[in-house]
């Protein structure tokens, strides 16, 4: 029976709050007025920040091409040309690449035994301060234990290693490539919107082949073109160049995709940043080099290396950024989360009517003493109870 | 006193609407019918656009093994065969690699003075029309000054560089390596979703040895293979292999992983597209190809290099894709934001019934007229007013 | 006219439902305690998931460094000196980089014509068994058509190709650089959420110079430091380092990064993983190795090549993580969402003094019979109407 009488009142029945009208011309505009108020600030919120509209992440891919010759002359080397195949080390054309700036080489290496490099370690004065098979963490090589002239003055131990070592120098101050300031660095991007099954690269369709021969990306003049000039890289990150071609260095060339497909809007925006940059209280020192050798096969058949330590600037093409289209889902969800505070309206004007007008509050409101609720202060019968 | 009654106003009463219940099947049925159409509209919307559940972005490692060799035949290098040695320029194997397929060789270059390659820019008639130290945008080195014969016929202004220049000519065509389109990629991914302490890879459980050994990929009978024919890949991003392989590309093996991890559906989904197509309207010239040397010494000692400019494919193997899986959190979201639009029901039976049935609105509606208000026009105690 | 009464009705109107107030401080508390209840959950929900927080997907740079020697002493090779240049094989310093820890060295090939590597395929008796031109799948060259002594007794198909071929032969164990459990790889990585125009990098400023010199990652001791050594990873990773280095493998560095802007808690959490861990189930072998050559130019001008398969660990740095702080549209959002389930006070206090005391239920509820509506049951004057 109490199942029945439940489903009765729930299907049998229609409830709904009683209201009090007030014919009043005043609070009636009073009141939409402020509904107004507040639904155009809501829709113009969700609008704003993008509540109405879903995102996806990008994907993205890179290829750079670097060009420009560099000449140098040194007592070493002496007058020598670089080319891209010289100076790029590895050659894929990532988005991300090493252009070598500056360079220590160790020519004639060969597997053999040689002495060591003197630092505080290594140097010695007799065999007794030499271990056999030791390596020490910055050495070249495995001790034979044996205590050798490294010059006519200096005796350290003899390692079995590419003799000769490497030797513990500055790299040249100015750097070897200095010219490379004046290289160009092409970069296509191709991106993609998943979700939205949109993709777009960054040589604009407008660019035609003559303008993507000559032109080199100015923020103000040429802000779409791909081409960038090293120097400029670092003039607008704010970077000495010259500084950080001795030393190496690593560099974001930063392509942000902000696109909303709803307004066609979607081109890439560039910007440099060092990113090996130390904090100012920091010690550390911002060094970027990389070891690499070429291997030769002497007369013998022996073979022999060139090692190069280079120093250099990493480019590190970042692309990042987000697509945004409207969305059916993404609306019906912020709207209805945002008319959460449309009863704002209400409260407000409900408030003000109530403090200022005693014939509507005596209107709307019906007061039941405590007295009259306890007289009656046993359960209803169920009969009557409604879910 | 006054902060008082407030109080007593906030924690003493209890306030609640005056409810109008019609006890009509009619009215009752109809309400819930609409009620429950709403509810389940919206619990239906809830869980198809997922917003049950949160989502996290993909976190990809990506490993790449191409096989396969190829024979050439050409009058400069004879019969020739190419492996994976050979062919691939940086053997990383990582997420983009570049597989030669077309190449200009210029063997035997040292650094020396010679006749740079006649351009409209380079051609002179005698040593006035050079400049020593000049750098052509576009030239092989530095000017020395003079103008030497290239040939019989031309001349050209001389520079130090690597000697003889490369020819500016066009790539071989067929391409080398047209052979290449048989090749096979493997393509080894593991992907983690960090929020759901999620991995997986793309070499299913279910993949035995002797399967990853023999199978390739194809979209109708072998969906899960992760080997890939290069000449499918062009096939289905509709390319054609043989007219990119002259003069190179940018080729995308895209992998999306859409990730139910409530329903525990997780599977690759392999596709192709190519990354430097360039729009119909534009002028562009599509061209991949890098440049790199590979060094040799000569029996006195003096360095020398075999130039090559490599037209290739570049491959680029694109990961993304997001999971999913059920959230507490965003379904209390997604359900408190479109609860909103359970009014619906309300709003459109309390305009119906309204419109319909006089007593329903004479007993729901009490009026309140103008004159009525204005007659109390004066602010009310505070001790009654509520806040 | 009709326009004009429905404009009356709207603006010329205040509607507002008519409420019973109960004066009771039992019930008045008893409501509140339960409102307030509610809403401090929903509050501490919406901070705890940080619904009040805006998020940002991570963009990252990486660069690494590996250091250290090794001596290998086999026959073939005798003694010799293995340093960075030797056992990286491409010197990028990338976010991903190979280290060979074993090889199978294939020295001095020449292209030319040379037995087959016996197999079951390539074996042969006679000329017969021989294609001309045939290019088998694992072969390592163009068929001749010959068959030709491999040793004295076995005979092999002829191939044009690099001769002599490459051994199909099990990687030594224990691999060559065993030692390699020793180096130690520097991880530098720089951040950036672009939203937020926050960027950091893992060498926290607190880092000194000659801390950085010395440490070694140790997540109880160093969790800071950026320089890993080997053998701790694979610790960690629970892997056999001496097995992986035979075979090769993949393995991970995951650096995570999980900001709270607003508490200024950013900072990297370091683990690592196994990313070419086979399913327990499953038949497939975990090798990872490729293939590079050295190119030599012999004293009469001709290449050769030593082939090298490199049998090593890859290692990816996998960044990844999000940022958040706080914003005043996800405050919005998530509160108005949650808003909605705030009347549960509401409804469970209504349904209970329903249910407890009749003079409220008497009050509250005014009744209307399915008589009194339908005998009114004519459309009413639209005049009167109420949108």
């Amino acid at each position: 029976m109490k199942g029945m009488e439940k489903f009765n009142i729930f299907f049998g029945e229609y409830s709904s709050p009683q209201i009090l009208v007030v014919k009043s011309w005043f609070l009636g505009l009073f009141f939409r007025t402020l509904q107004f108020t507040v639904m155009v600030y809501l829709l113009w919120y969700v609008i704003l920040r993008q509540g109405h509209q879903d995102t996806d992440t990008i994907v993205s891919s890179v290829t750079t091409k670097v060009k420009g010759i560099a000449l140098t002359n040194t007592s070493e080397l002496s007058e020598q040309i670089w080319d891209v195949a010289d100076y790029i080390i590895a050659p894929e054309e990532d988005e991300s690449f090493f252009l070598m700036t500056n360079m220590i080489v160790t020519p004639n290496q060969t597997q053999s035994k040689c002495a060591e490099y003197p630092t505080q370690k290594s140097m010695c004065t007799s065999d007794m301060n030499c271990t056999k098979g030791f390596k020490a963490v910055q050495g070249n090589g495995v001790q034979t234990g044996r205590c050798v002239h490294y010059s006519d003055s200096v005796k350290t131990c003899e390692v079995l290693g590419w003799c000769p070592v490497e030797k513990k120098v500055e790299p040249p101050n100015p750097a070897l490539l200095a010219d490379a300031e004046n290289f160009t660095i092409l970069i296509k991007n191709n991106i993609l919107f998943a979700k939205f099954d949109f993709n777009k690269r960054n040589i604009l369709p407008n660019i035609t082949r003559s303008y993507l021969a000559n032109c080199v990306f100015n923020r103000n003049t040429n802000p779409n073109c791909p081409i960038f000039r090293i120097k400029d890289i670092f003039e607008e990150a704010q970077e000495d160049f010259q500084t950080m071609a001795v030393y190496g260095g690593v560099m974001a060339v930063q392509i942000q995709w902000n696109c909303d497909l709803d307004q066609n809007v979607c081109d890439p925006q560039y910007s440099f940043r060092r990113l090996d940059k130390k904090d100012p209280e920091s010690s550390e020192t911002t060094v970027h080099n990389l070891r690499f050798a070429k291997y030769y096969k002497s007369s013998d058949g022996k073979v022999e290396r060139t090692l190069i330590k280079a120093y250099g600037i990493r480019f590190d093409v970042l692309v990042y950024g987000e697509a945004r289209q409207f969305s059916f889902t993404r609306t019906a969800l912020s709207v209805g989360a945002l008319l959460s505070f449309l009863t704002v309206a209400d409260v407000i004007c409900d408030w003000l009517f109530k403090l200022f007008f005693k014939a509507y509050k005596n209107k709307k409101f019906t007061y039941l003493d405590e007295q009259e609720l306890v007289s009656n202060e046993y359960p209803i019968p169920l009969t009557e109870s409604y879910f």
